[in-house]
């Protein structure tokens, strides 16, 4: 892949080199020694004696244990397991809703070197300045970033408005960036199977360009995965079953096994030991991990403990997230400890539970004993307040007005896997009473860039709410949303997270409850991961109070997707209700006044 | 890596997309649809029935088998097993003494579609002009080539004169072209190793290009091995036993295994069925092959059809010489037969004697039942014509010159690990007279960049010989170097390959027995692989008669490495006997008047 090596100069410096080979020899002593540990070999499967000897960011030598012990310093590894750094495939910082400066303090400690970065929700809030915003500050990080250009800025083009518009030229012009590693997820999957003009001329720019395409082929088989593939999408994260996971190797697709849908880990576990052997092409990722998960479990990290947890070797686990990895990627200096290659390096107590006793990248040790030993330098947040460009909301927003004496209204029904319906309602005193067994999702543009009239919609199969939440997390463009059971709470909440520049906030009884403000992009925190955490359980808690929330599909986190229009079936966004299938935009739910 | 994904304008092409995505969906037919067969899954190991279905250059889907029958032209592959075309990942065309029109004639009726070939030879010759003559040709061809820059021209310098001299500026400038991948195999291992200027210079010009570094480690272990490899070094094909593979693999070496030792292969599959898994690292190569073994054997399918005979899985031998393969040169367009990668597909016959039904490169068949159903287009053999700058030789220049009666010798004892010898010898009529014992070598320059005064030397432990053989092809300067045992014959061998503007040619009593013109550079002949491999079997035969050899060492291929100067111990070189490991030149084997 073009430019994927990042061979900065400092690692292919000349003096660097000329060091580290003296060093290999033996002819001068290493910075760095990490002796007494069991080598991971990533290539041959074994678990084995090996000294590791580091100069400057370089290994330089990979040799029998106790044969140098020249060195600056020597670190000892005795009782544990010497990996590569794990290697995140694809996921987003801003789901964690902290800063990339915390995500890197939560992820380093746990022996996450390197992740591959969609910022697609900067870009949908801030376009191209938040993905230049997402670069910049990830090079101030020692945790490695490979960023990708958000190929979905809106996910459904002229049904929603986010802050943002990229087209293929947009992308054509990230994807000249030498920190751009390829196009992000295509969400847009019927876009480009169908040969949507927008969504082909997107992928062609990522062709062009010689970098990856990586994917989102949820639910895709038969002549439909084909088309995808033949498109040019070289990955998938969104697979559903042990199945699908089978399919999709077959097909060649490299995987991205994803952590955050924990059910159906075990059967892919099953899918690959049943093969009997782990195909290069299966890598692991995270997506989205709330703050307070990644606090309490962990980022990539966790998905290799649970994999373990559910029967797979930890050799399996740990090539996946490290050599397979660097090799989807085209990082020939990362995913092995081998000479010649990056210093990236874990210390594992063990290979159960992964606890992580030091973390080296780049030959620098970052991280003991779960903590940061370094400095890590946050890129200036200003650029990205200020995002939540709304007017305090009135009770009167969330009222939906109507003439005559009853209506017939459109409703979005089932949460996850939505679809149209119809309601009849009463009108009283110039306005549409709720059904019974209904609830309101009202969806306010934020970015300055059309109306911000609020659009409201009826939700069945939600649950009764006894109050509301609210937040400008709303995937994907982000647009200030809603829920709730009246208008006092909704505009309550909606208000809490307006003045708080973004956020999430849940209301009960007029008054607010819990507020997560997030006001960078109105996605992210300036705090710490433990208190961001703490901040998202108390919102966790005080949404439990006022909804019953029904498993396996309305949870918690359907609020964060009921947005998302880019999906099959009906979404409510600023725009109406959005219908990506057939293309249909209601603005508003009255079908008729009857 | 930089550049490594061919993606031609052609294969990206918007229309030809279109086109495959709309056959990939089922709405409208394929170019080509190969049905019935057996798919070898590079990723999962499977054998499983699959139809394929390709449109232009490209894979637009694979499918179950008999969902589809909508195509210009259906493949019946009933019975057959369908691979990707195979890939060798370490090779010189020269080597075979054909033309690369030849070559490829040769080896793509038996299913090798990419070469990676490190066109040294004719750079020895020829320089620059010669490697850029190698790319001309090979955008000729349906096989597809990724070139290397040779690292090593000549393998020591200032100990011998090649017809060209590459220091780092040459190498940095061929690094740019697009057409060349990286730098071909580091031969000098010492000089890469202890940072000598010359070879240090040449790996950082191919570090800062970002492209592969390709080895050759022979017997390289310990912290040699690791100084080779933190210097920049990525791959070896010169491995000496089972454990040597599984080291070299443990240190994070690609390996490109290599067909010519024949009787490593049984200790190779040995270790790696030990193992129980292949690794991604290991490829396949053929490296040199001799004429008449590649009419008679093959290429890199007779790698794979020895592994799999020494007790190798055909689905792992397959796949280390296809998707391992096409994961090593970075070529995310190969390797797999999957949906948006290239139709370069072989239909076996077998999995055993792996015979080729028929062969596709980017979706167009080109062979067919063992013989090529397209027309190659060669290259204007011209401008490698006359590359032996040579006037006739007299008996005279075979006989060394000395005073007095009696001399002492430096002699090069044993073939293939040579060592420093001595002996006495008398003086008659102003001669050495060749003491009992000795057989004669001489090389002369023939590139016209030097004196080409003859250089004599003693070999020791190289049999009686009974007659002369005299070989334009003599590694890696290809200076004229001729073996006898009396100066007649010796000046009729040369004085007969002279003629013909280069070749190999045996005489006895005085007269030739045996000629092969190889005009082209004094490495190829024009002629096809056939008429080449017979004349080349005539060749071993009449040396036969003149030579009783003693394997393993002292063997016929042995003649054409004897000048091979970058290796340890004395070598005669056209500038006299070199020892690379002490930088000795000795210009006349006369140590002393005795």
């Amino acid at each position: 892949m073009k430019g994927m090596i990042a061979t900065v100069c400092e690692f292919n410096d000349p003096q660097l080199r000329e060091r580290a080979v003296e060093a290999a020899r033996g002819d001068a002593p290493f910075d760095v020694l990490i002796a007494g540990g069991t080598l991971v070999d990533m290539v041959t499967g074994e678990l084995r004696r090996a000294d590791i000897g580091l100069v400057g960011p370089l290994i330089a030598s990979v040799h029998e244990a106790g044969s140098r012990a020249d060195a600056a310093e020597t670190v000892d590894a005795g009782g544990a397991f010497v990996s590569p750094g794990l290697i995140d495939t694809h996921m987003h910082v801003e789901s964690s809703m902290v800063t990339p400066a915390n995500y890197a303090a939560a992820v380093l400690p746990r022996g996450v070197t390197t992740i591959v970065w969609d910022p697609h929700e900067f870009g949908n809030v801030y376009g191209v300045d938040g993905v230049r915003w997402a670069v910049e500050a990830k090079k101030k990080l020692p945790l490695r970033a490979v960023m990708l250009a958000p190929s979905s800025v809106p996910s459904a083009p002229g049904l929603e408005m986010a802050g943002a518009d990229f087209d293929a030229d947009v992308i054509e012009e990230m994807l000249l960036w030498p920190e751009i590693g390829g196009l992000a997820e295509m969400m847009n999957m019927r876009g480009v199977i169908e040969r949507d003009p927008r969504m082909t001329d997107i992928v062609q720019a990522a062709l062009t360009s010689e970098k990856l395409i990586c994917g989102h082929a949820r639910s895709l088989a038969g002549g439909d995965l084909q088309a995808f593939m033949t498109a040019g999408v070289t990955s998938d994260h969104e697979l559903v079953s042990g199945g699908d996971l089978l399919a999709k190797l077959r097909a060649g697709l490299t995987i991205e096994l994803r952590g955050s849908h924990d059910h159906l880990l075990p059967e892919f576990v099953e899918a690959l030991n049943k093969l009997g052997h782990l195909p290069q092409t299966v890598t692991l990722c995270t997506d989205d991990v709330f703050p307070d998960d990644l606090y309490h479990q962990g980022g990539l990290d966790d998905v290799v403990r649970r994999l373990v947890r559910y029967g797979m070797k930890p050799e399996w686990a740990l090539q996946a997230a490290t050599f397979n990895a660097s090799r989807r990627i085209g990082r020939a200096d990362l995913g092995l400890i081998a000479a010649g290659r990056r210093g990236d390096i874990v210390l594992f107590e063990d290979l159960t539970d992964f606890r992580v006793r030091e973390v080296f990248v780049s030959g620098r040790r970052v991280a003991k004993g779960g903590n940061m030993v370094v400095e890590l330098t946050a890129a200036d947040p200003m650029p990205l307040r200020d995002s939540v460009k709304l007017q305090p909301l009135r009770e009167e927003d969330f009222r939906l007005r109507a003439e005559g004496r009853k209506v017939r209204l459109a409703t979005i029904d089932q949460p996850r896997f939505t679809c149209w319906g119809q309601t009849d309602a009463d009108v009283v005193d110039g306005y549409v009473v709720p059904p019974e067994g209904t609830a309101l999702i009202a969806v306010t543009h934020r970015h300055g860039r059309a109306d911000s009239r609020t659009r409201l919609g009826f939700l069945r199969g939600w649950g009764a709410w006894r109050g509301a939440f609210a937040t400008t997390v709303s995937h994907d463009s982000h647009n200030l949303a809603v829920f709730g059971g009246n208008p006092r709470d909704m505009a309550a909440a909606a208000n809490a997270v307006i003045e708080a520049g973004g956020g999430l906030a849940v209301a009960s009884a007029g008054k607010v409850d819990a507020i997560l403000p997030l006001p960078l992009a109105g996605l992210v925190s300036e705090a710490g991961l433990k208190e961001v955490s703490e901040g998202f359980s108390a919102i966790r808690a005080a949404v439990d109070r006022i909804v019953d929330w029904q498993p396996p599909y309305l949870v918690f986190k359907a609020c964060f997707g009921a947005t998302l229009a880019c999906n099959a079936g009906p979404h409510q966004t600023d725009r109406g209700i959005a219908d990506a299938t057939t293309g249909r935009l209601l603005e508003c739910p009255i079908l008729e006044t009857l």
